[in-house]
């Protein structure tokens, strides 16, 4: 099936920034881009689709979710990080069961789809749920099973190994690529030095992709390095945790060294503002990091700490808050914004064919209604999509050549059904 | 006539916090809430409107805006607010006409509307046109013409003074009290001594409010203190500037001294978050000020420094950076940035009658639909609103008990009409 997308202005990254194509065409021809211009293709296509007044954008890759947590959305609202998990979320995740975890991530497709984001890295129970549900919405998932070792718990922490290795020997590269399965240990403070050197392994022998939470918080930092004599950071790099592709969450309190280590290693920072900002962990050093040359992309962390999947709003707010906190308006502009949100996610997730409008990537795009009075005048398309736009403006969404929304409907889940399931589902969380 | 809203979720605030009435009644008689209850009233209404699935809540009270700057939405992003503000801003400014000034107005209407947001303290140029444009629309505005006194503009500051008098005696408390006009010295950095006293002398003697722009940047507190000996709060003082009611944009660089001036004369606090971190002014000291018990509340600057106007976002992005620059999860609860984006401001324009759903207040709310994904589990109203909510939920706006808006239909303002009067201003300004 080839679709030329026609009269559209399309984003697009040429010669090292974003600029925009005026009334394009697009052509998609099974999973991927195969025309990208403002002339039209003389070549026959199956089906024209107009979309005149529309914005074509490269479609967002959220790095760091846990996805099946919109069923917590709400939970524990202004307590600190170790408060909130502890008395508030897990007392809730302890009743979950895999039918929880198929709703829960159903229902956060729904909100993720709606919004333009088409791929997710997760961390969470039940993954092969959240794997089947992504499967079944034709999104992209990057799903893992995070590994924790806790005293006492020795007898868990082999199952979770093994459930590591069954979920990616099943699931990885499942459905044409679109599923991709990681490896996780949770973060240094939830795994002792053991299980974490084995993890490691498992997933240097297969070649997998390491997805951690990393100095989320000074506390967190500083415990570790009283237990250890060092960083988190040394301590996963010690424990072989980088040696492989890996993408680090939150990254908030990395000394300089911490940075070099990474640096050295190609490891992505996943930054997560809303949640360090809601959970008062502090700022990353987003800016140092970019500056250094590391590959910085955005995740939303679980809909318990943001508390939405909205990656309008992550970028958005990735972009401003640097600026306050070092006092110069240049930090993080619109096209460094635009371009951590998309490409650089789907770099992160092992997505190299991702996350660029041209013939040859993949064919994940969302297409903007610009005609709102909030998207008026629309002088520059960068500023506008970064400090403008809202989810609510996608009027379409394509992974892999493949429409999943379109004017409020969706094409490959059942929005009604999820809706109704969630309801039945939140009784058994919570009366 | 009065109208009956029926099965509505309500948010009400008693006892100093936030709760919700289920399946309740609001009733309006004219421009006022005569009935709250989860009872139905007995009294006959003229109409009842099934609410169902719906939250009422308080609309928002805009206090700190440039409402025509719309048309100047993505001008200069990423500079900043110096650069910004005289290589940017100015020269587009310069070609403004009345007639520029009546279609922004229009524009930024639109767009507040949509977003739930009823009523806004404007400064700009023109200001009879966004009156007008208000009245039209059947919203609140207090308007103001700032006034500024440049060296060698004498007679300038003199016909700004009069047109800020003029504005006043015409305009003052129009259309039902919907319209109140405010003086304005637009501040320290660009108005002198003699011209500030006289502003505030006017403001003084019609009983006015005062509404400035107050050491938004760290070099202009300090520009201040090097000229005058003094900081930007302290001249203000002393030139009578808060004799009557008054309130104060940005506030970023306050120190204590001054946050005890603002507090001794109750001068409203009116926070910008998202322009202090665009253009790198940094964080105001809320949290502080909300703890002296200073009236705070919310704004959202011009189009051209945010780049919206769009209230949920600034009710979200003040919940979020203090807890971040303080490491302290509890810093601006939920309930406290509902209050400061709905019930202070009311307050701070001078309008003690709005802000609360409740039987005597004016009846301005607003409706969210709830049955949507990014909503779902509703388990915390407040953290619901302030966290997960976007503009683009509202379906019902009522300003006085009049429907503005409801499911993307205006019913005061003819959307096409302002788009393509927009379009055709916009050659004037960029052509």
């Amino acid at each position: 099936m080839k679709t030329l997308y026609c009269n559209a202005d399309v984003l697009v990254y040429r010669n090292g920034e974003y600029s925009v194509l005026k009334n394009a065409y697009v052509g998609v021809d099974g999973t991927r881009f195969c025309y990208v211009g403002e002339e039209k293709p003389k070549e026959d296509y199956d089906a024209e689709k107009d979309m005149r007044g529309k914005l074509l954008t490269p479609a967002f890759y959220n790095c760091h979710a846990h996805s099946p947590m919109v069923l917590l959305r709400g939970v524990g609202s202004d307590l600190p990080l170790d408060k909130w998990l502890f008395e508030k979320v897990f007392p809730v995740e302890d009743r979950l069961t895999p039918e929880c975890v198929r709703v829960g991530s159903d229902l956060s497709i729904l909100e993720m789809i709606a919004g333009g984001t088409v791929s997710y890295s997760d961390m969470y129970f039940f993954p092969e749920q959240t794997a089947n549900a992504a499967i079944d919405a034709g999104m992209k998932a990057n799903v893992s099973r995070p590994v924790q070792a806790f005293e006492g718990a020795e007898e868990q922490a082999e199952t979770r190994l093994r459930e590591a290795l069954e979920l990616y020997d099943r699931y990885h590269k499942a459905a044409n690529g679109r599923i991709l399965v990681d490896f996780s240990v949770h973060a240094e403070y939830t795994c002792n030095e053991d299980v974490t050197r084995r993890c490691a392994e498992l997933c240097n022998e297969r070649g997998g992709n390491m997805h951690i939470h990393l100095s989320e918080t000074v506390k967190e930092h500083e415990e570790c390095k009283q237990k250890y004599s060092k960083t988190p950071a040394r301590w996963f790099y010690d424990l072989g945790a980088f040696d492989s592709r890996a993408f680090a969450a939150h990254c908030v309190a990395l000394e300089d060294e911490d940075i070099a280590i990474l640096k050295e290693k190609g490891v992505s920072i996943v930054h997560n503002p809303t949640s360090n900002m809601k959970l008062g962990s502090g700022f990353a050093r987003i800016p140092y990091m970019l500056e250094q040359g590391l590959n910085v992309c955005l995740g939303t962390d679980g809909a318990a700490s943001n508390n939405n999947l909205n990656m309008f709003e992550e970028m958005h707010i990735a972009a401003l808050i640097h600026n306050g906190y070092l006092q110069d308006a240049s930090v993080i502009p619109a096209q460094t914004a635009l371009k951590i949100a998309t490409r650089n996610g789907a770099l992160a997730q092992g997505r190299g064919d991702c996350g660029f409008i041209e013939p040859g990537y993949r064919a994940d795009f969302i297409a903007i209604d610009l005609d709102k009075p909030h998207l008026t005048p629309c002088l520059d398309v960068p500023a506008l999509l970064v400090y403008a736009a809202s989810a609510s403006d996608v009027c379409l969404t394509v992974c892999d050549g493949k429409t999943l929304y379109e004017n409020g409907t969706f094409f490959t889940v059942d929005k009604e059904k999820i809706l109704y399931d969630t309801a039945r589902i939140l009784h058994i969380l919570y009366d």
